[in-house]
Protein backbone atom coordinates (compact mmCIF):
# COMPACT_ATOMS: atom_id res chain seq x y z
CA UNK A 1 0.00 0.00 0.00
CA UNK A 2 1.44 3.52 -0.71
CA UNK A 3 1.93 6.00 1.97
CA UNK A 4 -1.32 8.48 0.41
CA UNK A 5 -3.49 5.54 1.02
CA UNK A 6 -2.71 4.84 4.05
CA UNK A 7 -4.08 5.69 7.82
CA UNK A 8 -2.71 5.40 10.50
CA UNK A 9 -3.89 5.63 14.40
CA UNK A 10 -1.81 7.50 16.85
CA UNK A 11 -2.42 7.45 20.79
CA UNK A 12 -0.51 6.94 23.86
CA UNK A 13 -1.15 6.99 27.91
CA UNK A 14 0.98 10.63 28.61
CA UNK A 15 -1.90 13.03 27.19
CA UNK A 16 -2.67 14.18 24.00
CA UNK A 17 0.19 17.50 24.92
CA UNK A 18 2.48 15.24 25.79
CA UNK A 19 6.00 15.57 24.01
CA UNK A 20 6.61 11.93 23.04
CA UNK A 21 3.38 11.88 21.65
CA UNK A 22 4.76 14.71 18.68
CA UNK A 23 7.02 12.48 18.52
CA UNK A 24 4.99 9.62 16.89
CA UNK A 25 2.90 11.80 15.27
CA UNK A 26 5.92 13.07 13.40
CA UNK A 27 6.76 9.53 12.86
CA UNK A 28 3.38 8.47 12.00
CA UNK A 29 3.03 11.23 9.42
CA UNK A 30 5.64 9.77 7.09
CA UNK A 31 3.49 6.75 6.84
CA UNK A 32 0.18 8.14 5.93
CA UNK A 33 -2.79 9.82 7.02
CA UNK A 34 -2.86 10.42 10.50
CA UNK A 35 -6.28 10.41 12.90
CA UNK A 36 -5.08 10.86 16.94
CA UNK A 37 -6.65 10.21 19.71
CA UNK A 38 -5.20 10.96 22.84
CA UNK A 39 -5.81 10.55 26.32
CA UNK A 40 -6.82 14.35 27.93
CA UNK A 41 -5.77 13.80 31.22
CA UNK A 42 -2.13 11.73 31.84
CA UNK A 43 -3.14 8.09 32.01
CA UNK A 44 -0.24 5.89 33.14
CA UNK A 45 -0.25 2.69 34.65
CA UNK A 46 -3.92 2.36 33.31
CA UNK A 47 -3.41 -1.09 31.59
CA UNK A 48 -6.09 -1.87 29.70
CA UNK A 49 -8.55 -0.38 31.97
CA UNK A 50 -11.74 0.93 30.23
CA UNK A 51 -14.55 3.91 31.93
CA UNK A 52 -17.67 2.01 32.61
CA UNK A 53 -19.27 4.30 35.05
CA UNK A 54 -18.44 8.13 33.48
CA UNK A 55 -19.25 9.76 30.38
CA UNK A 56 -16.38 10.70 27.99
CA UNK A 57 -15.95 13.54 25.92
CA UNK A 58 -14.32 14.14 23.03
CA UNK A 59 -12.47 17.35 21.95
CA UNK A 60 -10.95 18.07 18.40
CA UNK A 61 -7.45 19.83 18.87
CA UNK A 62 -6.43 20.77 16.15
CA UNK A 63 -6.07 19.85 11.99
CA UNK A 64 -3.51 19.55 9.85
CA UNK A 65 -3.02 18.69 6.43
CA UNK A 66 -3.41 15.02 6.94
CA UNK A 67 -3.72 15.16 10.29
CA UNK A 68 -6.23 15.32 13.20
CA UNK A 69 -6.03 15.36 16.82
CA UNK A 70 -8.70 14.35 19.56
CA UNK A 71 -8.70 14.46 22.89
CA UNK A 72 -10.66 12.04 25.02
CA UNK A 73 -11.76 12.23 28.57
CA UNK A 74 -11.02 8.71 29.03
CA UNK A 75 -8.33 5.43 29.48
CA UNK A 76 -5.99 5.03 26.41
CA UNK A 77 -8.09 1.95 25.66
CA UNK A 78 -11.44 4.62 25.77
CA UNK A 79 -9.32 6.17 22.78
CA UNK A 80 -9.05 3.23 20.75
CA UNK A 81 -12.54 2.31 21.37
CA UNK A 82 -14.01 5.59 20.54
CA UNK A 83 -11.72 5.92 17.35
CA UNK A 84 -12.54 1.81 15.96
CA UNK A 85 -16.14 1.97 16.93
CA UNK A 86 -17.22 5.74 16.26
CA UNK A 87 -14.98 7.91 14.67
CA UNK A 88 -13.08 5.92 11.48
CA UNK A 89 -17.01 4.87 10.63
CA UNK A 90 -16.13 2.86 7.44
CA UNK A 91 -12.74 3.69 7.08
CA UNK A 92 -10.23 1.10 7.58
CA UNK A 93 -6.86 1.47 9.61
CA UNK A 94 -3.68 0.37 8.79
CA UNK A 95 -1.62 1.04 11.33
CA UNK A 96 -1.66 1.81 15.41
CA UNK A 97 1.31 3.37 17.02
CA UNK A 98 0.30 4.46 20.74
CA UNK A 99 3.30 6.32 22.46
CA UNK A 100 6.23 7.62 22.65
CA UNK A 101 5.63 6.65 26.11
CA UNK A 102 7.74 8.45 28.86
CA UNK A 103 9.40 5.41 30.77
CA UNK A 104 10.26 2.21 30.24
CA UNK A 105 7.22 -0.31 29.20
CA UNK A 106 9.21 -3.45 29.50
CA UNK A 107 9.22 -6.68 31.78
CA UNK A 108 6.40 -6.74 33.94
CA UNK A 109 5.17 -3.28 33.10
CA UNK A 110 3.29 -4.20 29.61
CA UNK A 111 0.41 -5.37 32.12
CA UNK A 112 0.47 -2.29 34.20
CA UNK A 113 1.11 0.21 30.91
CA UNK A 114 -1.72 2.26 29.39
CA UNK A 115 0.59 2.66 25.98
CA UNK A 116 0.74 -0.67 25.78
CA UNK A 117 -2.62 -1.23 26.65
CA UNK A 118 -3.99 0.68 23.47
CA UNK A 119 -1.60 -1.22 21.94
CA UNK A 120 -3.33 -4.29 22.87
CA UNK A 121 -6.62 -3.40 22.39
CA UNK A 122 -5.50 -1.97 18.66
CA UNK A 123 -4.47 -5.60 17.40
CA UNK A 124 -8.01 -6.66 19.07
CA UNK A 125 -9.34 -4.69 15.93
CA UNK A 126 -6.95 -6.78 13.72
CA UNK A 127 -4.13 -4.08 12.91
CA UNK A 128 -0.84 -3.98 13.31
CA UNK A 129 -0.02 -2.06 16.90
CA UNK A 130 3.46 -0.99 17.73
CA UNK A 131 3.50 0.20 21.44
CA UNK A 132 7.01 2.65 21.90
CA UNK A 133 8.44 4.02 24.71
CA UNK A 134 11.10 5.56 25.78
CA UNK A 135 13.46 4.72 29.09
CA UNK A 136 13.43 8.27 30.78
CA UNK A 137 10.36 9.99 32.55
CA UNK A 138 11.70 13.39 31.95
CA UNK A 139 9.09 15.33 30.13
CA UNK A 140 11.77 16.78 27.80
CA UNK A 141 13.12 13.38 27.02
CA UNK A 142 15.21 13.46 23.75
CA UNK A 143 13.11 10.82 21.09
CA UNK A 144 15.31 11.51 18.15
CA UNK A 145 16.91 7.70 18.35
CA UNK A 146 13.19 6.79 19.45
CA UNK A 147 11.77 8.18 16.49
CA UNK A 148 14.71 6.90 14.45
CA UNK A 149 14.15 3.30 15.77
CA UNK A 150 10.22 3.82 14.99
CA UNK A 151 10.58 4.66 11.71
CA UNK A 152 12.88 1.38 10.72
CA UNK A 153 10.52 -0.81 12.60
CA UNK A 154 7.71 0.34 11.17
CA UNK A 155 8.99 0.62 7.72
CA UNK A 156 9.67 -3.29 7.86
CA UNK A 157 6.00 -4.25 9.23
CA UNK A 158 4.16 -2.16 6.61
CA UNK A 159 6.31 -3.53 4.10
CA UNK A 160 5.16 -7.05 5.11
CA UNK A 161 1.46 -5.72 5.62
CA UNK A 162 -0.38 -7.96 3.20
CA UNK A 163 0.75 -10.93 4.73
CA UNK A 164 -1.40 -12.87 7.08
CA UNK A 165 0.77 -12.85 10.14
CA UNK A 166 1.04 -9.46 10.29
CA UNK A 167 -2.62 -9.16 11.01
CA UNK A 168 -3.09 -7.89 14.54
CA UNK A 169 0.49 -8.03 15.45
CA UNK A 170 1.23 -6.20 18.44
CA UNK A 171 4.95 -5.12 19.27
CA UNK A 172 6.08 -3.75 22.68
CA UNK A 173 9.19 -1.51 21.88
CA UNK A 174 11.42 -0.22 24.13
CA UNK A 175 14.40 2.15 23.70
CA UNK A 176 17.26 3.35 26.08
CA UNK A 177 17.61 6.74 26.81
CA UNK A 178 20.97 6.76 24.99
CA UNK A 179 22.41 9.18 21.54
CA UNK A 180 21.00 7.64 18.37
CA UNK A 181 24.80 6.53 17.48
CA UNK A 182 25.36 4.81 21.11
CA UNK A 183 22.27 2.48 20.24
CA UNK A 184 23.71 -0.70 19.02
CA UNK A 185 20.82 -2.09 17.58
CA UNK A 186 17.30 -3.84 17.79
CA UNK A 187 16.78 -6.88 19.91
CA UNK A 188 13.68 -9.27 19.02
CA UNK A 189 13.56 -10.58 23.25
CA UNK A 190 10.79 -11.98 25.17
CA UNK A 191 9.33 -10.26 28.21
CA UNK A 192 11.65 -10.33 31.39
CA UNK A 193 10.29 -12.10 34.68
CA UNK A 194 10.09 -9.68 38.14
CA UNK A 195 8.16 -8.02 39.64
CA UNK A 196 7.36 -4.38 40.61
CA UNK A 197 8.51 -3.68 44.45
CA UNK A 198 6.62 -1.19 45.84
CA UNK A 199 6.98 1.05 48.09
CA UNK A 200 4.58 3.27 49.97
CA UNK A 201 5.48 6.52 50.68
CA UNK A 202 3.03 7.10 53.63
CA UNK A 203 2.55 10.33 54.96
CA UNK A 204 -0.25 12.89 56.29
CA UNK A 205 -2.46 15.47 54.31
CA UNK A 206 -3.29 18.49 56.00
CA UNK A 207 -6.04 17.26 57.93
CA UNK A 208 -4.30 14.33 59.45
CA UNK A 209 -5.38 11.54 57.57
CA UNK A 210 -2.73 9.27 56.80
CA UNK A 211 -2.25 8.63 53.12
CA UNK A 212 -0.51 6.58 50.73
CA UNK A 213 1.20 7.41 47.40
CA UNK A 214 2.64 4.07 45.43
CA UNK A 215 6.24 3.55 44.36
CA UNK A 216 8.78 1.94 43.59
CA UNK A 217 10.97 -0.30 41.56
CA UNK A 218 11.48 -2.89 39.15
CA UNK A 219 13.29 -5.57 40.43
CA UNK A 220 14.73 -8.20 37.67
CA UNK A 221 14.26 -12.27 38.33
CA UNK A 222 16.93 -13.07 35.76
CA UNK A 223 19.39 -10.34 35.01
CA UNK A 224 22.09 -12.70 33.30
CA UNK A 225 19.36 -14.18 30.94
CA UNK A 226 20.15 -12.37 27.41
CA UNK A 227 17.45 -12.94 25.44
CA UNK A 228 15.12 -10.20 27.94
CA UNK A 229 13.90 -6.83 27.17
CA UNK A 230 15.48 -5.34 30.22
CA UNK A 231 18.79 -6.93 29.30
CA UNK A 232 18.34 -5.45 25.77
CA UNK A 233 17.59 -1.99 27.03
CA UNK A 234 20.46 -2.16 29.60
CA UNK A 235 22.76 -3.23 26.96
CA UNK A 236 22.15 -0.64 24.19
CA UNK A 237 19.96 -2.27 22.25
CA UNK A 238 16.16 -1.58 21.25
CA UNK A 239 13.76 -4.45 22.89
CA UNK A 240 10.68 -5.71 20.59
CA UNK A 241 8.52 -7.96 22.40
CA UNK A 242 5.83 -9.89 20.19
CA UNK A 243 2.79 -9.18 22.66
CA UNK A 244 -0.33 -11.55 22.44
CA UNK A 245 -3.34 -11.55 24.63
CA UNK A 246 -4.54 -15.34 25.29
CA UNK A 247 -3.45 -15.81 28.73
CA UNK A 248 -4.23 -19.21 29.24
CA UNK A 249 -1.57 -21.11 31.53
CA UNK A 250 -1.39 -24.44 29.34
CA UNK A 251 1.77 -25.49 30.67
CA UNK A 252 0.06 -26.31 34.36
CA UNK A 253 -3.10 -27.38 32.63
CA UNK A 254 -2.30 -30.92 33.07
CA UNK A 255 -0.84 -30.11 37.33
CA UNK A 256 -4.62 -28.69 37.30
CA UNK A 257 -6.27 -31.33 35.84
CA UNK A 258 -4.71 -33.68 38.79
CA UNK A 259 -5.93 -31.19 41.62
CA UNK A 260 -9.26 -30.38 40.64
CA UNK A 261 -9.88 -34.50 39.75
CA UNK A 262 -10.67 -35.10 43.61
CA UNK B 1 -1.02 -26.39 56.34
CA UNK B 2 -3.86 -26.20 59.03
CA UNK B 3 -7.10 -23.66 58.46
CA UNK B 4 -6.25 -22.12 61.88
CA UNK B 5 -2.64 -21.19 60.41
CA UNK B 6 -3.83 -19.71 57.42
CA UNK B 7 -4.14 -15.98 56.07
CA UNK B 8 -6.17 -15.32 53.27
CA UNK B 9 -6.13 -12.24 51.65
CA UNK B 10 -9.85 -11.13 49.95
CA UNK B 11 -10.21 -8.36 47.81
CA UNK B 12 -12.47 -7.39 44.58
CA UNK B 13 -13.60 -5.19 42.14
CA UNK B 14 -16.99 -4.29 43.03
CA UNK B 15 -16.50 -2.70 46.19
CA UNK B 16 -16.34 -3.87 49.74
CA UNK B 17 -20.13 -2.76 50.06
CA UNK B 18 -20.83 -5.56 47.17
CA UNK B 19 -22.97 -8.54 48.19
CA UNK B 20 -20.45 -10.75 46.04
CA UNK B 21 -17.60 -9.55 48.38
CA UNK B 22 -19.56 -10.56 51.35
CA UNK B 23 -20.20 -14.11 49.80
CA UNK B 24 -16.15 -14.62 49.20
CA UNK B 25 -15.56 -13.82 52.47
CA UNK B 26 -17.98 -16.02 53.82
CA UNK B 27 -16.06 -19.17 51.83
CA UNK B 28 -12.72 -17.76 52.65
CA UNK B 29 -13.60 -17.92 56.64
CA UNK B 30 -13.70 -21.60 55.72
CA UNK B 31 -10.03 -21.98 55.28
CA UNK B 32 -8.21 -19.47 57.51
CA UNK B 33 -8.01 -16.05 59.13
CA UNK B 34 -8.94 -13.11 56.56
CA UNK B 35 -7.47 -10.25 55.49
CA UNK B 36 -9.61 -8.11 52.96
CA UNK B 37 -9.01 -5.11 51.42
CA UNK B 38 -10.96 -3.76 49.00
CA UNK B 39 -11.79 -0.77 47.22
CA UNK B 40 -14.28 1.77 48.46
CA UNK B 41 -16.19 2.47 44.78
CA UNK B 42 -16.68 -0.02 42.38
CA UNK B 43 -13.57 -1.11 39.97
CA UNK B 44 -15.08 -2.94 37.56
CA UNK B 45 -13.01 -2.78 33.97
CA UNK B 46 -10.24 -1.53 35.83
CA UNK B 47 -8.19 -4.36 34.77
CA UNK B 48 -4.60 -4.29 35.82
CA UNK B 49 -3.95 -0.35 36.76
CA UNK B 50 -2.57 1.28 39.21
CA UNK B 51 -3.35 4.49 40.71
CA UNK B 52 0.23 6.83 40.62
CA UNK B 53 -1.16 10.45 40.46
CA UNK B 54 -3.30 10.54 43.46
CA UNK B 55 -2.88 9.41 47.12
CA UNK B 56 -5.12 6.99 48.57
CA UNK B 57 -6.59 6.15 51.94
CA UNK B 58 -7.22 2.79 53.81
CA UNK B 59 -9.71 2.72 56.43
CA UNK B 60 -10.85 -0.26 58.19
CA UNK B 61 -14.59 -1.03 58.05
CA UNK B 62 -14.47 -3.66 60.67
CA UNK B 63 -13.42 -6.44 62.61
CA UNK B 64 -14.28 -9.77 64.17
CA UNK B 65 -12.98 -12.70 64.97
CA UNK B 66 -10.41 -13.82 62.55
CA UNK B 67 -11.41 -11.10 59.60
CA UNK B 68 -10.43 -7.53 59.23
CA UNK B 69 -11.98 -5.56 56.32
CA UNK B 70 -10.22 -2.64 55.07
CA UNK B 71 -11.55 -0.40 52.19
CA UNK B 72 -8.57 1.15 50.12
CA UNK B 73 -9.48 4.46 47.43
CA UNK B 74 -7.85 2.67 44.60
CA UNK B 75 -7.82 -0.17 42.12
CA UNK B 76 -7.94 -3.61 42.69
CA UNK B 77 -4.53 -3.60 42.20
CA UNK B 78 -3.63 -1.05 44.77
CA UNK B 79 -5.68 -2.80 47.25
CA UNK B 80 -3.27 -5.71 46.49
CA UNK B 81 -0.63 -3.56 46.65
CA UNK B 82 -0.92 -2.16 50.06
CA UNK B 83 -1.62 -5.36 51.66
CA UNK B 84 1.28 -6.98 50.72
CA UNK B 85 3.77 -4.31 50.82
CA UNK B 86 2.56 -3.17 53.84
CA UNK B 87 -0.30 -3.92 55.96
CA UNK B 88 0.82 -7.36 56.60
CA UNK B 89 4.05 -7.16 57.17
CA UNK B 90 6.19 -9.95 57.62
CA UNK B 91 3.19 -11.67 57.64
CA UNK B 92 2.68 -14.59 55.04
CA UNK B 93 -0.82 -14.63 52.63
CA UNK B 94 -1.42 -18.49 51.57
CA UNK B 95 -4.50 -17.53 49.49
CA UNK B 96 -5.68 -14.54 47.45
CA UNK B 97 -9.66 -14.71 46.32
CA UNK B 98 -10.49 -11.79 44.48
CA UNK B 99 -14.37 -11.58 43.56
CA UNK B 100 -16.86 -12.73 43.84
CA UNK B 101 -17.81 -10.91 40.92
CA UNK B 102 -20.87 -9.64 39.54
CA UNK B 103 -20.35 -9.93 36.10
CA UNK B 104 -18.21 -12.86 33.55
CA UNK B 105 -14.26 -12.41 33.50
CA UNK B 106 -14.29 -14.96 30.73
CA UNK B 107 -12.90 -14.96 27.61
CA UNK B 108 -11.01 -11.13 26.34
CA UNK B 109 -13.01 -10.06 29.79
CA UNK B 110 -10.03 -11.14 31.54
CA UNK B 111 -7.99 -8.05 30.04
CA UNK B 112 -10.13 -5.54 31.36
CA UNK B 113 -11.10 -7.33 34.54
CA UNK B 114 -10.15 -5.82 38.09
CA UNK B 115 -11.23 -8.94 39.73
CA UNK B 116 -8.90 -10.89 37.52
CA UNK B 117 -6.35 -7.53 37.60
CA UNK B 118 -5.91 -8.41 41.79
CA UNK B 119 -5.44 -12.22 41.24
CA UNK B 120 -2.76 -11.74 38.84
CA UNK B 121 -1.38 -9.36 41.16
CA UNK B 122 -1.73 -11.98 43.82
CA UNK B 123 0.01 -14.44 41.80
CA UNK B 124 3.39 -11.98 41.23
CA UNK B 125 3.52 -12.34 44.87
CA UNK B 126 3.96 -16.17 44.72
CA UNK B 127 0.89 -17.00 45.98
CA UNK B 128 -1.70 -18.89 44.68
CA UNK B 129 -4.71 -16.57 43.61
CA UNK B 130 -8.23 -17.14 42.10
CA UNK B 131 -10.09 -15.14 40.56
CA UNK B 132 -14.41 -15.58 41.17
CA UNK B 133 -16.89 -14.20 39.15
CA UNK B 134 -20.78 -15.06 38.09
CA UNK B 135 -22.34 -14.32 35.33
CA UNK B 136 -24.74 -12.06 36.72
CA UNK B 137 -24.57 -8.15 36.73
CA UNK B 138 -27.77 -8.36 39.53
CA UNK B 139 -27.24 -6.28 42.45
CA UNK B 140 -28.42 -9.18 44.98
CA UNK B 141 -27.43 -11.75 42.44
CA UNK B 142 -27.76 -15.18 43.90
CA UNK B 143 -24.52 -16.58 45.08
CA UNK B 144 -25.31 -19.98 46.06
CA UNK B 145 -23.71 -21.68 43.48
CA UNK B 146 -20.76 -19.96 42.92
CA UNK B 147 -19.61 -19.96 46.91
CA UNK B 148 -20.55 -24.37 46.59
CA UNK B 149 -18.02 -24.46 44.15
CA UNK B 150 -15.42 -21.93 45.17
CA UNK B 151 -15.51 -24.37 48.16
CA UNK B 152 -14.46 -27.49 45.69
CA UNK B 153 -11.60 -25.53 43.92
CA UNK B 154 -9.66 -23.89 46.99
CA UNK B 155 -10.20 -27.08 49.02
CA UNK B 156 -8.40 -28.76 46.06
CA UNK B 157 -5.43 -26.37 45.29
CA UNK B 158 -5.04 -26.15 49.60
CA UNK B 159 -4.30 -29.96 49.60
CA UNK B 160 -1.70 -28.96 47.60
CA UNK B 161 -0.18 -26.23 48.82
CA UNK B 162 3.17 -27.46 48.74
CA UNK B 163 4.09 -28.35 45.78
CA UNK B 164 6.49 -26.49 43.36
CA UNK B 165 3.44 -25.85 41.07
CA UNK B 166 1.07 -24.39 43.18
CA UNK B 167 3.18 -21.36 43.89
CA UNK B 168 1.83 -18.33 42.21
CA UNK B 169 -0.81 -20.84 40.19
CA UNK B 170 -3.32 -18.25 39.09
CA UNK B 171 -7.24 -19.35 38.12
CA UNK B 172 -9.78 -17.61 36.09
CA UNK B 173 -13.19 -19.33 37.31
CA UNK B 174 -16.37 -18.03 36.22
CA UNK B 175 -19.59 -19.73 37.57
CA UNK B 176 -22.91 -19.64 34.98
CA UNK B 177 -26.33 -18.16 36.65
CA UNK B 178 -27.81 -21.31 37.34
CA UNK B 179 -28.83 -23.45 39.98
CA UNK B 180 -26.42 -25.31 41.94
CA UNK B 181 -27.85 -29.02 41.17
CA UNK B 182 -28.29 -27.59 37.82
CA UNK B 183 -24.57 -27.12 37.25
CA UNK B 184 -23.29 -29.94 35.24
CA UNK B 185 -19.77 -29.78 36.90
CA UNK B 186 -16.29 -28.14 36.93
CA UNK B 187 -14.15 -27.85 33.26
CA UNK B 188 -10.41 -26.49 32.91
CA UNK B 189 -10.70 -24.81 29.94
CA UNK B 190 -8.40 -22.14 27.17
CA UNK B 191 -9.77 -18.60 27.41
CA UNK B 192 -12.00 -18.23 24.55
CA UNK B 193 -11.14 -15.42 21.53
CA UNK B 194 -13.12 -12.81 20.83
CA UNK B 195 -14.03 -9.22 21.12
CA UNK B 196 -15.48 -6.68 23.20
CA UNK B 197 -17.54 -5.32 20.35
CA UNK B 198 -18.36 -1.75 21.49
CA UNK B 199 -21.45 0.77 20.99
CA UNK B 200 -21.09 4.00 22.69
CA UNK B 201 -24.28 5.34 24.37
CA UNK B 202 -24.38 9.36 22.87
CA UNK B 203 -26.22 11.84 23.83
CA UNK B 204 -26.12 15.19 25.11
CA UNK B 205 -25.39 16.53 28.53
CA UNK B 206 -27.22 19.33 29.96
CA UNK B 207 -25.08 21.97 28.52
CA UNK B 208 -25.45 20.71 25.15
CA UNK B 209 -22.24 18.93 25.23
CA UNK B 210 -21.89 15.71 23.32
CA UNK B 211 -20.88 12.85 25.49
CA UNK B 212 -20.11 8.80 24.53
CA UNK B 213 -21.03 6.15 27.17
CA UNK B 214 -19.15 3.00 26.42
CA UNK B 215 -21.35 -0.08 25.95
CA UNK B 216 -21.60 -3.42 23.98
CA UNK B 217 -21.45 -7.14 24.32
CA UNK B 218 -18.87 -9.98 23.74
CA UNK B 219 -18.21 -11.11 20.25
CA UNK B 220 -17.15 -15.32 20.06
CA UNK B 221 -14.67 -15.79 17.51
CA UNK B 222 -15.13 -19.80 17.93
CA UNK B 223 -17.93 -20.43 19.60
CA UNK B 224 -18.42 -24.01 18.18
CA UNK B 225 -14.76 -24.74 20.26
CA UNK B 226 -15.69 -27.07 23.53
CA UNK B 227 -12.54 -27.11 25.46
CA UNK B 228 -13.52 -22.77 26.01
CA UNK B 229 -14.07 -21.23 28.99
CA UNK B 230 -17.54 -19.42 26.93
CA UNK B 231 -18.41 -23.11 25.73
CA UNK B 232 -18.47 -24.27 29.51
CA UNK B 233 -20.38 -22.07 30.82
CA UNK B 234 -23.31 -21.93 27.90
CA UNK B 235 -23.53 -25.39 28.60
CA UNK B 236 -24.43 -25.12 32.02
CA UNK B 237 -20.26 -25.63 33.80
CA UNK B 238 -18.24 -23.86 35.48
CA UNK B 239 -15.14 -22.53 33.96
CA UNK B 240 -11.44 -22.78 35.31
CA UNK B 241 -8.89 -20.88 32.63
CA UNK B 242 -5.27 -20.96 34.82
CA UNK B 243 -3.70 -17.81 33.66
CA UNK B 244 0.52 -16.61 33.58
CA UNK B 245 1.56 -13.23 32.65
CA UNK B 246 3.78 -13.09 29.86
CA UNK B 247 2.44 -11.98 27.01
CA UNK B 248 4.98 -12.50 24.94
CA UNK B 249 3.77 -13.98 21.56
CA UNK B 250 6.63 -16.58 20.84
CA UNK B 251 4.48 -17.96 17.84
CA UNK B 252 5.75 -15.17 15.40
CA UNK B 253 9.31 -14.50 17.05
CA UNK B 254 10.20 -16.85 13.69
CA UNK B 255 8.48 -14.21 11.27
CA UNK B 256 9.16 -11.17 12.83
CA UNK B 257 13.04 -12.08 12.78
CA UNK B 258 12.53 -12.02 9.31
CA UNK B 259 10.38 -8.72 8.72
CA UNK B 260 12.65 -6.99 10.95
CA UNK B 261 15.96 -8.37 9.16
CA UNK B 262 16.42 -5.89 6.71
Amino acid sequence: MKNKDRLIFVTNDDGYQAKGFEAALEVAREFGRVLAVAPATAQSGKSQAITMYDPLFLDKQRSEERLDVYSFSGTPVDCVKVTFDHLIGEQKVDLVISGINHGSNAATNVLYSGTMGAAIEGSFYGVPSVGLSLTSHDADADFEAAKEYARRIIASLLEHESEEQNRGICLNVNVPDIATEEIRGMRLCRQCRGIWQDDFFRHEDPRGRTYFWLSGGFSNYEPDAEDTDEWALKNGYVSIVPVQIDLTDYNRMAYLQDVLKQ
